[in-house]
């Protein structure tokens, strides 16, 4: 059993982590939830009991075993270190060590394996190399699902060249992201407007072209992030990725449209097959039965919701004419889940399933 | 003056379509509204008057000067060479005739000279020929904003491959539709849910990657004619395009997220010049300042909102690192004005202006 610290506990991927852990059984002892200024001292419910928000401050990762980051990069660029100092192994969902050389990208389905590396610098390392290697990060919610259905594609077919467009849900930019969606909406329906507080434009009945702040290339923070984690993540360092990353006004679950060129002959049939074996995805494609992934369905409609799900969903696959042989897909998944709080609870899990004998 | 016909005068495109007319001062002496079913005998108003709508009869199109279609396919198909045989010039805004090779598909600023052609036949060509030649057509909503954008940057630079992902509003599927999310979309945030009725899924707060019914290849119906369509009016009968086309919970505009592989070197800082000197089309791209297009904004924002305006606006340029010369970039049209009912009233203001003398 474990001591584990969640840094970003109100937050809305802390929120779903907490729920995570507790479904999947991870071997909590004692909960120490962290939140910044305003929410130090809420209460968050955990394993049927109400465990007070603690604030960050020295000394407060002492004797934990675990710690996972859920909160801003700025937060995570200071506090990472010293959870991981502490003794503490760290699962970290910002983007501050992501990019790293010598810190683990982990998707734990498709590179699990760089687990082992970690803990032979755990047991064998300086108290240093340990601590460093204590720290393990998972990628940016875009990223996840994309990476996740790029990578039995790639050992099949060989990526050549990935095109994706993004439609992401505001649960992305945070809980008062959402309340901003849904509070602004609620006006905009009445013909009223509340001026965004949290985005940067209008979000309700609108699409923001926008997510991250601008590079000098012209491409947002979040579209660098596609393209460098999952070269990162799939080992393609030099794979041709452009990326558009879209706000939408929905509260869960990201889509993409994703056209892929192959370096080998492709066919929907066997795509949808590598697909289907790869643990984490389910492949959900029967246009005929207007069956496709979808973030949210109403009672009684024929398809699995993605909002809630852990699965990272596949349809819309099609021979795509832009290429000789190439993909077009959709693929629908749980930006707070997969894309998140899951991700990192099955990297906390793998570290246990490794840990050397 | 002209004694003008309205098909689907209470739709969604036909209200845009009667205040484009006023706007532009198109020479109306006199407005025949048609309405499907329950909508004959409706008022609509134009030009300070009310006019009742009429139904779809034997005869009905005798002493028009024009004939405005924004209706369904089906009703085109039977009522359009009606109307041409009657002696109108047609502008259809449906699928049915686009695709004809004998009929032009027109983007006024892009290939109004085919109009010359149609004026040839209609003064030298038998009453038969005349009659095909006064059927014009628009395309669909989502073709328009596309081509308009990609015919000058593939007169600089030469287009190779397109690759399009749409964010589609629901007023694209009508006036219904518009009702649909407005009514879903309020009772969603109660955390109560009324069924579709017109869309195939919920829409409310979720996106749709389904537009129109789907095709043997997996393509939509919708991601079809962007295909087909845009070759034809850029006269480019083999170019590489592929579509998705999603429909998002926003009321009007449509957006899409374009990639583009060049024949020749291209430059962001070129591809701004040709975009802007395109009549019709309106550079929109400060990234620094927060600046690119939006369909709706709040007030006091300093972004020209695309809903209610006429030009086709393109931003977020850039070099695009999936190709060796390409761009990605973001266009967004007001799918009820460019898309449609303004494109359908250039079309005939064209006419008007290129009658031989």
């Amino acid at each position: 059993m474990a001591r584990v610290g969640v840094v970003g506990a109100t937050g809305a991927v802390g929120r779903v982590l907490l729920d995570v852990l507790e479904t999947r059984k991870f071997p909590v002892s004692e909960l120490v939830p962290f939140a910044s200024g305003r929410s130090v001292g809420k209460e968050v419910r955990f394993a049927g009991k109400a465990w007070k928000c603690r604030p960050l401050e020295a000394g407060c990762f002492d004797g934990l075993d675990w710690v996972f980051f859920d909160a801003s990069d700025a937060v995570s660029r200071d506090w990472v270190p010293q959870a991981a100092r502490a003794g503490a192994w760290v699962v970290d969902n910002s983007a501050a060590f992501r990019m790293d050389t010598d810190v683990p990208l982990l998707v734990p389905e498709l590179n699990g394996h760089l687990i082992d590396r970690a803990w032979k610098q755990v047991k064998e390392g300086s108290a240093e190399a340990a601590a460093h290697a204590r720290i393990l990060t998972g990628p940016n919610c875009s990223t996840v699902q994309l990476v996740m259905a790029l990578a039995p594609l790639h050992r099949e077919f060989g990526l050549k060249r990935v095109i994706v467009s993004t439609y992401q849900s505001v649960s992305g930019a945070g809980a008062a992201a959402v309340e901003e969606l849904r509070s602004q909406t609620t006006q905009a329906l009445q013909g009223n407007f509340t001026a965004p507080q949290v985005l940067s434009h209008r979000i309700a009945l609108n699409c923001i072209p926008q997510i991250g702040g601008f590079q000098a290339d012209g491409f947002t923070s979040e579209e660098k992030k596609i393209r460098e984690e999952s070269r990162k993540i799939l080992d393609l360092p030099s794979l041709r990725v452009s990326a558009t990353a879209v706000r939408v006004p929905t509260e869960q679950c990201h889509g993409e449209s994703v056209s892929v060129e192959f370096e080998r002959p492709v066919s929907v049939q066997r795509a949808r097959e590598v697909l289907a074996s790869q643990p984490g995805v389910q492949v959900l494609d029967s246009p005929a039965d207007l069956v496709y992934p979808l973030g949210v369905v109403g009672p009684g409609d024929a398809v699995s919701p993605g909002a809630g799900s852990d699965p990272v969903w596949v349809g819309r696959i099609r021979l795509d004419p832009a290429w000789d042989s190439g993909l077009a897909f959709w693929i629908i998944s749980d930006n707070l889940r997969k894309g998140a709080a899951l991700n990192a609870v099955q990297i906390a899990e793998a570290v246990l399933e490794r840990k050397p004998r």
